[in-house]
């Protein structure tokens, strides 16, 4: 299941794909998304636009949030930009399962660039519907 | 200078630029952006992505944040996932100054579509640098 | 059933009560609370605490989402503080829903004094249970 | 300088010494707190009032940002809202430094029960002023 749906996401989320954000890692609870900065990642500030951040994190958050197999939709998200990051510099956002109750889930994102540094921290809640997922 | 920010972010926001976002109206403290859902702004469920309605109300933000002449750094937003949208809608987002202080300024902005239903509500918070925007 | 939820509410809302926390009008979807700031709303910087300024916003937000009839419970809240206030000033807190659907409710709040000032702005989320609340 | 904060603050924040929240740890990026359930803290539902929650998490935030001994002032929270609790049940709350820039600082905070169960999620973020705190 995981494996279907990391394939899955791969092909079929288009957002991340045309903004060439990839899935590193999958696992009950838990996902890892990564992206390397591009020009056309950049605000006219020169710096990854925020959108993009948030993009990486909750692609990552949307990807723990279904890996029970159940249909789990995005109510709200709260990010901190903590540092910048330029041209050439790799993201890796990795989400971490809070709590799960039946109807409801709780994620936190880390976004760090290859040395360590953070860039962005990220709290977000499913709501979890019954329909399960099918690839 | 509204003018001359406008046109700068036409070209130079490249994130918004390769994501088909437009800017529609500036005035000081005030923004308008909107797009036009397309097959690349789709998630896995066949929905807009959240990153991509985040990015729209970030950029609405961001100009409407940096509207009085002063570099505003983007520190922190929350936002809540109303409604989906799909393929084809229309998606507007407007951002209104809530405060704006000596170092700091909030901003709310609300996406909509062209029936004005609500798709998501956001809320942030700049940081106001000291430096004048030079474009 | 509104006025009730707020006579209810009034006397049971014990944390409320105690910080003095008072119900001026309820509505379908709507509340509005109020405090005038004691010394014992104080922080350590002689400034109203921000768990006061978020507790009225709440107990606003729990009223206007509770006021439809079934159990709503809160999942999260995003608050930006925005001007301090002293003793001796009179805050109010205006709840109004900005979405409503079968499960979930957002609504927004907004925290001033009296001569109109912007203390707060709050988002937050609820849960509707499908319990009906008898009182 | 820290236990010097420390016995400041409880003696001066007059809302959690009211609401009977008390400091247990204090370091540099790190404070820890907590508070027995009373009767005073719930609400019309019968279990600890959000605001009670956000005021105990807001406090350790406060402690945690301020322990650097410059003037630290809370911008933006947000609080995920996971698990109830009910009087005589002790919660603790623990805020941790995730970033800290010269002007601004994140924090995350969780507020558990003694078991370990998870109650609420905490991410705050301060703007820390030129001032030093003086005791």
């Amino acid at each position: 299941m995981l494996q279907k749906l990391k394939n899955y996401l791969e092909e079929f989320d288009r957002f991340a794909k045309k903004n060439e954000m990839q899935i590193d890692e999958v696992a009950e609870g838990y996902a890892k998304t990564s992206m390397v900065v591009k020009d056309f990642h950049l605000n006219g500030a020169n710096v990854v636009h925020g959108g993009a951040i948030f993009t990486l994190a909750d692609f990552a958050f949307a990807i723990a949030s279904n890996s029970h197999g159940r249909i789990a939709l995005s109510i709200n998200s709260s990010i901190s930009f903590i540092s910048s990051a330029k041209e050439g510099e790799k993201l890796i956002a990795i989400a971490k399962e809070v709590d799960l109750s039946h109807k409801l889930g709780t994620y936190n994102v880390e976004v760090k660039n290859e040395s360590g540094k953070i860039i962005a921290s990220f709290l977000g809640t499913v709501y979890r519907k019954s329909d399960e997922i099918k690839l």
